[in-house]
């Protein structure tokens, strides 16, 4: 079960004009469950995407990575095709054949090139992809095709999700109807580093390419790189923004009216997306907020927020409601950072409006009390803030707690 | 229970000349506990140390650098004190100074220096230690010193360790007689970073102080260095190397006959006591040993071997004894390794005496089956080998695997 979330009703996402999405049950690894989706994108849309730093990435991220270099000038990329069960990663130059054989039908049947087509896969790793059951699924999918998809298509790229994660917002800008509606996917294998294992989020906004390249590189920063479940960054890990153009707001360069508050939206909606993975992280029972500041530089802070959000020594305390409290001391002490002078380090944690300061000069502090610790660590949601004391950068990351049933499900996954 | 290790019978832990172990119970966390050890080293020994690299290390850490740096050229170290239940980490300018009270206590009571005392505490972070039970404590562990008193020094040092760690041999280099004891303890909070959670080694030989400065470096970097529980880094592990000169044989340089020959016996001393503490690992249920060849540097190996040591994912799946396999590759693709060629890696798996080839080509090998894998997954020490397949470097790594135990343990650990 999801710490506080759960997913939006169908009627509250918001349709993005310019993308259709059909889902259907191909049998990939297990009968009748929805495991193929099709997306759709009117001529013309803008699509930038950010994908794992796993050397053993996937063969779609590649063949992901190459249609986007290449096909922006030529009529740009027009459907995306993702199916779950198995990751097709690990597979070798039979996994990279059977991504391109995938886009090829997915263009045949729509009458498109095959590099403008981006594949997605998700599942077990190393083993290959039934490239056939993909093919005999098509067209259902494409039968399925409608623009209010965004809630089956949700609950199609699922794997070891126990829900289903969406995020939708209409705004109007300079007064202009924008809307940005996303879905994203993921529990275990989380420390997205550069996106995460699958979100795609729409605007109907035009966007220029070169200007979603830089968008979807800081939306990605600013949510789903900041989450972490268990510290395995995925082979799969893909984050790709759309822009249709099919409404009415256009944004042809950065300074353009509105672009900032554009900007906000798509990150609430991607930052959203990412807290839904660590909120539905495999097992929790926590959603833990780590806010770092005072650094030098925000790559410090992320370092030490990685830290705490990785030490299985801090997550199962969390798990306990233990408030065994110098573990985060331990955790930030290997943070990496070789002269972080620990004396001018302060931690707080806080929950449902209350904080308490829990070390400072190096220990304990003076003012607090275990009991304090106890209470804080109690509700489902906490946050911790360190500061650094060394400067006036910051950063957050956002994970889970560390129960038994991470284990039961990782140790019974694919069993 | 450890995967396949028991503590040595009491006379199989040879005595050392020259040291001398008392035990006793000093009710420093809990009551009718022995936690707390005095070690007496005769006049002469020389002393080696390494310790932790977390920035919160803890105060005894401190006082232990500073007194190994000052004493040497002053009757050198003369007794260790290691405490168990409290950790005197996170504990700020106090934690000094009751590390500097126990130091001065023990100092009285034996009629020498304070900084020729090195302090030792582990247990729990960020709460004050009791130094009035300690030095109260004293007068009994003192009475208590006695030559053949490690299996009961092995048993006071442990936390939440399931057996007593200790290892010893005796052998003759060049005609005459060495003895080399140890005892170790550690099972949670292991990734040891110069060393591990506490480990001492005793050798009656003499060894000159910088060879021996050397020594405990070279005996760290092939034993604890390479143990992993949980990968995060104690603030207070510390491996000292004893050398008493209280027996017949003499190193006065590292060309001295029967140096290399008494290398190896500490390094296998050292071994045993780091590979037991990944048996002990909390909530084990296998142990593993990952060896990585072909790399360009011994540092990317054991990058390599961490990564799939520390992966949750891996761990589970071996807890589950489920050949979940491109688990492993996801992990070796997150190392950090920029420019890993995934297609010239191979990964193989080991157990019993039967070796299977698992993926190569960038993927799973064409030999393997998942009864195979299956098969080799089933025992309680499995063997992990990849060759990176760019240079002739190598690394091993010692971990086990990850279990509810793991949880259990640490969601009750102080509670």
């Amino acid at each position: 079960m999801p710490v506080n979330y759960a997913t939006p009703a169908p009627d509250q996402l918001h349709a993005v004009a310019g993308v259709r999405l059909g889902v259907t049950a191909a049998g990939i690894r297990k009968a009748d469950r929805r495991d193929l989706t099709l997306i759709e994108l009117a001529p013309g849309s803008t699509v930038a995407g950010v994908f794992t730093q796993n050397r053993f990435c996937a063969a779609p991220v590649h063949v992901c990575r190459a249609h986007l270099a290449g096909a922006q000038n030529e009529g740009g990329i027009r459907a995306l095709v993702i199916n779950t069960g198995v990751a097709n990663a690990g597979t070798g130059e039979a996994g990279l054949a059977a991504a391109n054989a995938t886009c090829a039908s997915v263009a045949m049947r729509m009458d498109i090139r095959a590099d403008q087509v981006l594949p997605f896969s998700t599942g077990v790793i190393m083993e290959p992809l039934p490239v056939e059951r993909i093919k005999a699924g098509l067209p259902a999918a494409r039968t399925a095709l409608k623009a209010d998809g965004w809630f089956d298509a949700a609950h199609a790229i699922m794997t070891t999700d126990t829900v289903a994660k969406a995020a939708s917002r209409r705004v109007v800008i300079g007064g202009r109807t924008v809307t940005v509606t996303g879905i994203s996917k993921g529990a275990g294998m989380i420390k997205p580093n550069m996106a995460t294992m699958l979100g795609f989020v729409a605007t109907d906004a035009a966007v220029s390419g070169p200007m979603l390249e830089r968008l979807v590189k800081e939306a990605a920063d600013e949510s789903f790189n900041c989450v972490t479940v268990d510290g395995d960054t995925s082979t799969n890990d893909s984050f790709v923004l759309i822009a249709t153009g099919c409404g009415a707001a256009r944004f042809d360069a950065v300074g353009a009216p509105g672009w900032d508050e554009f900007k906000t939206v798509v990150i609430a909606v991607a930052r959203e997306l990412a807290q839904a993975i660590a909120r539905d992280g495999e097992g929790a029972t926590k959603f833990i907020e780590i806010a770092v500041s005072g650094g030098r530089t925000r790559e410090e802070c992320k370092a030490v927020g990685y830290a705490i959000a990785h030490s299985p020594l801090v997550k199962t305390a969390f798990f306990a409601s233990d408030p065994n409290l110098g573990r985060i001391l331990g955790a930030i002490g290997n943070a990496g950072i070789g002269d972080l002078d620990v004396a001018k380090l302060k931690l707080w944690l806080a929950s449902e409006g209350n904080e308490v300061l829990v070390a400072e000069n190096g220990g304990r502090a003076a003012s607090y009390s275990e009991e304090d610790g106890a209470r804080i660590m109690k509700p489902a949601e906490i946050a911790v803030r360190v500061d650094l004391g060394r400067g006036s950068q910051g950063a957050k990351v956002w994970t889970c707690d560390f129960s038994y049933d991470y284990v039961k499900i990782n140790a019974d996954y694919r069993s």
